[in-house]
């Protein structure tokens, strides 16, 4: 499913292109995070029109407890249900569970939890996981994996990791095993595990490298962890990871993680960072980073970025922005969501353009550092 | 400023238009409310191209507070604060510091008031309301009144009228005697007062018809009171109002009470519960009124409407709605609040050309049933 197309000259960025069946994907890219079926706060048409997303994110644990596998199974699929026919890929669950913290526990069958909503119990095994997202009908799922925290001991993380190799070669048993709900095809995504310790990131590379998943993702990083740490482990993931298959690093991050993470080798990213943060005011810019909810903002009735094709940058002055997101008013919340999703997806293209033009190597350092300015 | 230009033969309705600097409206007209610069949920955009909004609703109560008469009058109005360059109408605060209770004092000078943010003390005069709106820089501005609650006795509704007629001429000199801060012209309107008494409104709409007001505004109705005798106040007062001044009946209301009150002889509506009802999951539809958080619309993956030009209608299931909804999902709450509000406004547009074709008086009164019917 995973073309490499070229690579930086300087670097480990690559310019890819994964195949589905709901279209195709240039990476490196960054995926926006459809919660609960719906980017939080931007909508399907602004997702294709302004923002320009390839693909967007569902959360299997979200959506199995609310709406519930019975009513997407009756509307044909997640991307039926949501009106969405661009690619999608949806997570496990093990990350969401693995945050539950006090109302979950892991045994060999599976991971335990409680609904965070009504506290009915519930069981993910590595194979009703992908049953799961086998109705969810998303084109690449996730294997079920252990996401431990950060720090955690080297005989916690090497127990986790071997718990994840286990239910990742159960995961792709059942996945092998299973035929599609819909018309299209679906691929399957390992997890590689095993902390901040080299030597298991090593193994763990190594292990998922040698399953036949379609690409293979690096999970347990942007847990806690100092950033150079994260890059650190990234760096060594992908240095053991095929050159054929593509690499997503779940969970990551801002402006900067991703360029520096591109140049690592990374192809896919997805983060609630900027939905999150635009709903309180944090707005990502090509020079730095704005807090429209600082005051000094109130005063300030010229444009943030007239040259940036979204409306918060080219249509309303700061001190409306800030007047809006001070006083909560939905309106400013979704236009500073919709920002800084059209941020990302614009750095990305910048991203894949410099990869391709391999002005990438000499562009990014100095990117990154002002993509994390204050202004 | 107003035309009138046609009469329904069996009913009072009446097409006119009115002609702003912001350019000219069709009535009778709905303006959907943006009470701190913003309608609800909804985008400047999404008010012109989707929900066609000709005119949109100010609240000077919630704007002198917020973010205050300074950062709009830097800004160079409200228009331009928010980006609007269609007309505006800013009521005067007068029934925002009667919802107070508790926190305003009225006196013969003005009405003293609490801020429901900090607490801090204010004063609103006939004559600063004046000054503010012109600061606003509103098409339309409305005259400082006082709306008495219902139910009230005939000594205080009439003591209140007074009050009103009182401030009514104060407010009308400042008006005459206050030149426009802005390049474009504002007109003022008075207010019809008089609770549920027939002889107070009476008295009421003669005198502001005597003053030299651009147009004139039904207040008071809506606050409590059996529909019915709104009705009947509505009617009562237009038939002592002059042809040849629009009406506007403050705060009214639901889809019904429109096209009730439009064959009373109103032109101008504004009400916030097509956005307020839209963020509980209320949809007004031609067929009725629907609770889209209802569990019975939880498995109803067909559209709610196909051929109604909105998203929510013809692109969404009701079970993805519904979804959305139970969540609070931002998309949802924003997807219904433009759904209600294009309803709205398509309404108003039906009745203008009903009135038209003079087939409103044989239409309206099975449509007014039908529209408040439960589905």
């Amino acid at each position: 499913m995973y073309t490499l197309k070229s690579t930086c000259s300087t670097t480990k960025a690559r310019l890819g292109q994964l195949n589905t069946d709901h279209g195709v994907i240039e990476t490196p890219i960054f995926m926006p995070v459809g919660t609960l079926g719906t980017v939080k706060a931007v909508s399907q048409d602004q997702l294709v029109e302004q923002i320009k997303a390839q693909i967007i994110l569902g959360n299997t644990y979200h959506l199995y407890l609310r709406p519930g596998c019975d009513i997407i199974s009756e509307a044909g699929g997640l991307h039926k249900f949501i009106n969405w026919d661009r690619p999608m890929l949806t997570d496990s669950g093990g990350y969401q569970i693995f945050s539950l913290s006090e109302n979950r526990k892991l045994e060999e069958e599976g991971a335990h939890f409680k609904s965070h909503i009504d506290g009915s119990k519930h069981l993910f095994t590595p194979e009703n996981v992908v049953d799961i997202q086998r109705i969810l009908g998303s084109d690449i799922m996730m294997i079920l994996d252990e996401c431990p925290p950060y720090p955690s001991t080297y005989e916690y993380a090497k127990n986790s990791m071997e718990l994840t190799h286990r239910w990742a070669k159960r995961g792709r048993k059942q996945f092998l095993e299973t035929t599609h709900h819909y018309d299209h095809k679906q691929f399957q995504f390992g997890i590689v595990q095993g902390g901040t310790y080299k030597d298991l990131r090593i193994e763990s590379s190594k292990f998922m490298a040698d399953q036949d998943f379609e690409g293979i993702a690096i999970g347990g990083l942007s847990v806690g962890e100092p950033i150079p740490l994260m890059y650190e482990m990234a760096d060594l993931n992908t240095d053991h990871l095929p050159n054929e298959k593509a690499r997503y690093l779940m969970g990551v991050g801002t402006p900067s993680n991703l360029i520096e993470c591109v140049a690592r080798g990374i192809d896919m990213f997805d983060c609630v960072m900027p939905t999150r943060n635009a709903r309180n005011g944090m707005i990502f810019t090509r020079y730095g980073k704005v807090n429209l909810r600082n005051s000094k903002w109130k005063e300030h009735h010229d444009l943030l970025d007239p040259d940036f094709p979204s409306d918060l940058c080219n249509k309303y002055s700061m001190a409306y922005i800030h007047h809006l997101i001070k006083a909560n008013e939905i309106f400013g919340l979704a236009m500073a969501s919709v920002h800084n999703l059209t941020f990302y997806l614009w750095l990305m293209e910048e991203i894949r353009e410099r990869i391709k033009n391999d002005t990438f190597g000499e562009w990014y350092p100095e990117m990154s550092k002002q993509l994390d300015k204050k202004l």
